[in-house]
């Protein structure tokens, strides 16, 4: 591998396919999308927006369904490997500080390891959308930690380890509705309860992530800085199309950004992406990676009904942001 | 049958498809879906939105179709057997009071069985849109009413019979545009020309049926109550979706709610319903029962383009019904 | 008198004031404009939008009154001159038809006296706004009748007689918020229950009236039509801009305009017109004729906050009108 | 005096003059409005929404002040006796962490004296509107603390002290342009820098308070609570109309509403409140009080174009506020 | 004189008051104001966004008069002090081509006098809005040349002379509404016919002029360059705000800007530029300048209804354009 | 042939295929479309509303292509047959007045042959979109014209020739965003530089065209007059759906429609239209017309992704126009 990762771990198992000969692209599409269908438990209308990691010997993740009512939920489940997935019938019940158990009407988790725990960021609506913040150890309890940021804000993402000695966490400062704007900024904690020294980091620019951007998955850490995946927004007559692209982060400063290709990785030009409950939507909130040989698997939701992956290679994409960075 | 159909009539021809094995829904899809394609006739550019009653031995209906100008017109038909259509080539010319012919700009006409004639309720859009009615004894010559309500509107379904001695109908109050809201109302009539009485029915909720509502085919008596099947609209970031819910109404006084399921019987989740003039819209406006089955055939407008039609059962559709309503 | 007035009451202590030498104008304010503050009673945050009647040897009114929390009630009062007012501190209670009593959201009052009672339509905002009806015959116990319409519509006037053995009414359709459209129609019915039978009056034009329109004061009838005086709105880049104008409605066809002036009679000028709780509006509920002199006392709202009065003679404003008709 | 200040200090200097004998308001115009005029130092357009508090043996305050570019800055001021006031033609120059120098573009500033030092909350408009901090204890050197939250978020108003051993702050969540809606918020933080704990205080509700609301001076402890002056914002078809009013917030969990009046103790009424930059508006910034007396001199912006004083008393506060509240 | 003016023209009469002591303004108003009332005509709601020039021994002008239909038309009259003016009751029927006379739906109109003729630019609305271009000698007949650009377009003013051998024009493309953006922009003709390499030359900026921009009277040559007084607008949650602001172009490449000053010279503070029909608009259209004194009398409409007047002199105005350009 | 084209030449090898024998209107699709798909080269996320013209003894074409960065850009190209294309991979570098070469931010190319060149007319936002103009021999070097017209302006289209000795073109004026609005101006100009002498050629109507029209292909000149395909654009509540159309303008005075067909001729009905990255879009940019017999191969963009071909007959389309045309 030319571009080392930093604190990643094995992942021997980690869904994968090799690139197909005929493909110029950085990331190429699982034949076997989407991996998860819109149906794959009773009550969904729909599975998609949803967070995977590597858990014991196999996977883990926390699902965004919404049910038949077209009420957005977060669900739990796991598989062994991170293709056939048992999904729990029910919402995760999040057990409160003084142990009550709550469902949240909450949507588009990430999950984050860290310290020995997983911590979930998702979509907090019971106040008006902000992130919300809990952990896990098992996947069964999951543990209520609180709101981050005032109203209105989405797209929570923790980095996996503290940063000059904060914990770190990106998100989009959003309004109350479908939010026609949106840059990132990044916020650091003592404590994950209390953020502040917010910095900007990065704002929309132009073509597909002209309207707004917002995180993806977890960052990966390389020798390069941080592997950022993220969303943007371009605004047709028709509607808001989510893509995503792709930067790199400084490394203990990671309000900076060292690069940023201006070319998305991945647009919706597949059937699955471009028909559904939303048209035209890629939105990436999870990727797998294997420390040993740099394999990505990314989990992205489409055209917000069903759950895809797609692979591509530290390698790959480190490159690919080095290059279509422009001056 | 479980639940018992008050005033239907048997209709052995009604069309059928039994339920698949592996089918989990309240509603399935006919095989031969779209069951009128969009250019069954030379002028259309699309067929939908439309209503089918029994008729002598076989059904007649009045459908919506768009012109190739885009323009809304109201055309009849016959069917021996509800599947195969002959639809007249020019729009209904109505019968003025005056005795005049007369086309009008109108569209989603329902039609309403009830003492000897035909009556079809529509969206009038000659001094904007509002609800228009008829009646026919023939399918050929069609007599105007007059409209019923001021603008602004649509979605005029008519009951059966006389309740409390007076005739009654749904709306939906409306704006003259895309009209973002609205709710369901009950208004009576001594002689179909004169209304009040109105009451609000059902207001819009959440999820699918979170931005507005509106009546679909004529309600269904049954011992449990008006059995009425109705559409929903959410606002996605890409616009309207439209599915399809059901309630169960007070026998007396309609304008009470006694069930209502809080998830969809059907939404846009197939090729005609995503794609077309309007993407994911699921529009019913009819329904046939056969009373001795209880066996319902619905006809439904696909992505404001192409006809289909749903089955099921009163039985199952009541029961679903009751067992997801929120309490 | 040039014009005949048809139907009208003997008003010998109507409000007057002659004509100021220098004055041009078919209409000229009374000098002690406005002639109700905003404050007249402890409650009132504003007092405008009124309706006013001659009753037994004074007059009587139901007022528009926005109370400090900026809740819009109606009130009723009593006058020996029209000029100084006694008005109830608390709002109506209306008697419902199985007797009990209510208070009620609705605002913008007019009153009518015809067949021996005083019948007050209002916009009635419980269940979305729509003209609501009641009436009363002696001031202090006023009984609802219900809704003549559906949800959206507004500025509901009675003509003071029977139409064609129909009672009759203009209204404006509506939508749910300020509504930046709106022409005038007229209903009838046979029992101020049920309506129908509905014609579109007047459209919106040009200048002063091209946004909106609504009927104004109940019309007076003349040799030459029914006299009606409605407001119309203009949208400048900082608003609504409301005006008066003036047109004659054919007798038996009051669907039928057979002049309508070009010219507003009145718009904001003043700065009890021009300043309140919303600028430049001027806003005519109620108009008192003396049938002996042809003498018209119009009151109306000023900026939302305070009630003036106007004075015109009918020959003058039906001179006026014919001479601003446009071709 | 029958409500108790709990923590205030004596004001015998405290700008005053007596509740005029005819008037029935909780709260009365000074006779000398506009206190500040626009002009009164050479670069200003207005001088509004500003902050005064006890300063040695006078008065100090921070001024939003729109220069004649209509740029907004914020400039420092002293006083003997409040009313005639020295404010200085040049901008605050923030000393930031690192010891440079430099002007903020801000707006609506709070000051809080608490602990020894005076703290100013602020409208920052740098990366976006949000809350900014700061801090002086002699009024001329000011020392930037940071942002406390992410954009977008205005009307941040600190506590005079800590509350349950956290320093503690009201805001209101916002979006990037004039925000069409909003709710009060308490956040709470363990050194200025850091903020979490948050909750919702109060809702928007009707009339004049329908559209949005944020707190005004910083709160006022008495036995009964925290006596809070807020804004409310009504939308007229004209535009915002803001107007005050008044609640009382428990004292250790300040995110309970005790009391909340459903009148406005003061809304633009008064030419300097109808016309200026922005038509009706009543904007409260800070509240003088003399602990011996219960007095208190409100100084609030007109038509975001002057600075005015209105006053009354806290017992008469207190009680207007038990008085007015609905159950 | 220190700047020079070039090309200007002796004018002893033209209207003045002297600056009075207490003023620190640039630019100060008359004490006459409004010198030509809404109503100076019978037909006349208001007369406002005017335009004057000097004319034999005397002054001509051409006229924005908003009837009481609340149309837009453009008269002409004339006056021997500029300040008492005879305009005649009728609109302006211009001459077109073909030797036909017609009225035109226009409004905001300038004059420019180049080589014997009175150029008169103006808003013409006929196609959608853009710039009219007509001419006169006698103020008497008008004789039309036609459309400069296609719609939509507003605010042309006219160079006094060619400039590098090419008619030039400022103007600013806009919508066919209310239009919330808009930059200058230069063009050149060699025929007043057609129009072709086009420069922009200012853009909005901030503050007052943030929202958009238009060029005003017809600019003024200097040895400095060209002195070019405009109008910005501010978008308040109220609406529009309209100020006045001064710029000065390069003589020869006039889309170069020398000097552009960020405080408006003049912002609506005064009541007739506060309330009338559209609140809180200054809008200068016409400036005359004696070449001897280099006084400035500017004529600007006050709240969309009134003319009024205020004085400068070209040293007073270059060197505030000057002083107050930032780097 | 029954109508003679007027100044055409021979393509024998225009690209054809004869009508289906179940095909009843008046355009057929090729079965080879997309016959560009979208990533035809390296660089394209899109390839679409492209111009194509005969050029030597085959084709060559200007084509929109929106990279991966869906920044718009245009490229050129060659094909032997007008199916199989080598475009190049780098976007054209226009030549400017002084010999620099840039790159150019522009999009929705067409191309017209005239006077022994190749005239480009393209939407370019480089100020604000407009219509911007160059020209090439050989389809290698292009040399920038100028902008025809300030903003906003876009689909301008030239005549193949001067009509009244002047160059003539039809263009759409906009605004700065997706334009709500637009219908078909006609201008003149002397030398390409300068334009003038506007007049409006065609309105919005009904259905397919209520919301917006724009020119598409060069028209081709027949004894009936000009023959113009356009597009229209349907509002939808999922939003614009753009169709095409056809008309006749007036040889000599082509702002004179002759015929104007209410139908639309072709939709977006099948999945390369519906799908794509904008929805529910036909756009046709170029016709390739064989003078020999009629024939017409119509090159479009479907759904904004991908470019099509449909084929017609002159006598077909110009029969249809006047078979269709509204009296």
């Amino acid at each position: 591998m030319k571009y080392k990762i930093i604190g990643g771990v094995s992942l021997p198992n980690i869904p994968w396919e090799d690139k197909p000969e005929d493909c110029n692209e950085v990331l190429w599409r699982s034949k076997n999308n989407p991996v998860i269908p819109r149906n794959l438990i009773p009550c969904a209308n729909s599975i998609f927006n949803s967070a995977v990691v590597a858990f014991q010997d196999g996977f883990a993740g926390v699902f965004r369904i919404d049910d038949k009512r077209r009420e957005m939920r977060i669900h739990s489940g796991i598989s062994k490997d991170g293709l056939a997935w048992e999904i729990n019938n029910d919402p995760i019940e999040f057990i409160t500080a003084d142990g009550r158990k709550k469902k949240i009407f909450g949507y588009d988790p990430r999950v984050c390891f860290m310290e020995g725990k997983y911590y979930v960021s998702f979509c907090n609506c019971e106040d008006g959308p902000t992130v919300g913040l809990a952990y896990t150890t098992d996947f069964k309890d999951f543990y209520e930690i609180g709101n981050a940021f005032l109203p209105f804000n989405r797209n929570g993402v923790l980095f996996p380890r503290k940063i000059n000695k904060k914990y770190a966490m990106l998100s989009r400062p959003s309004d109350n509705g479908h939010t026609p704007f949106g840059n990132i900024f990044y916020s650091e904690s003592p404590d994950l309860e209390h953020w502040g020294h917010h910095h900007e980091v990065m704002r929309t620019t132009r073509g597909w992530q002209a309207l707004k951007i917002g995180a993806g998955p977890v960052p990966i850490e390389t020798e390069e800085g941080w592997l950022l995946i993220y969303h943007g927004v371009l605004l047709s007559c028709n509607g808001y199309v989510y893509s995503a692209g792709v930067a790199i982060l400084d490394t203990d400063k990671p309000w900076i950004v060292k690069y940023r290709a201006s070319e998305y990785i991945i647009s919706p030009q597949i059937e699955y992406e471009c028909i559904g409950d939303v048209q035209n939507v890629v939105f990436p909130c999870a990727a797998l990676c294997d420390a040993d040989t740099g394999r990505i698997a990314l989990y992205y939701g489409g055209a917000d009904t069903v759950t895809c992956i797609a692979y591509t290679t530290v390698d790959d994409l480190v490159q690919f942001t080095k290059d279509h960075t422009e001056k």
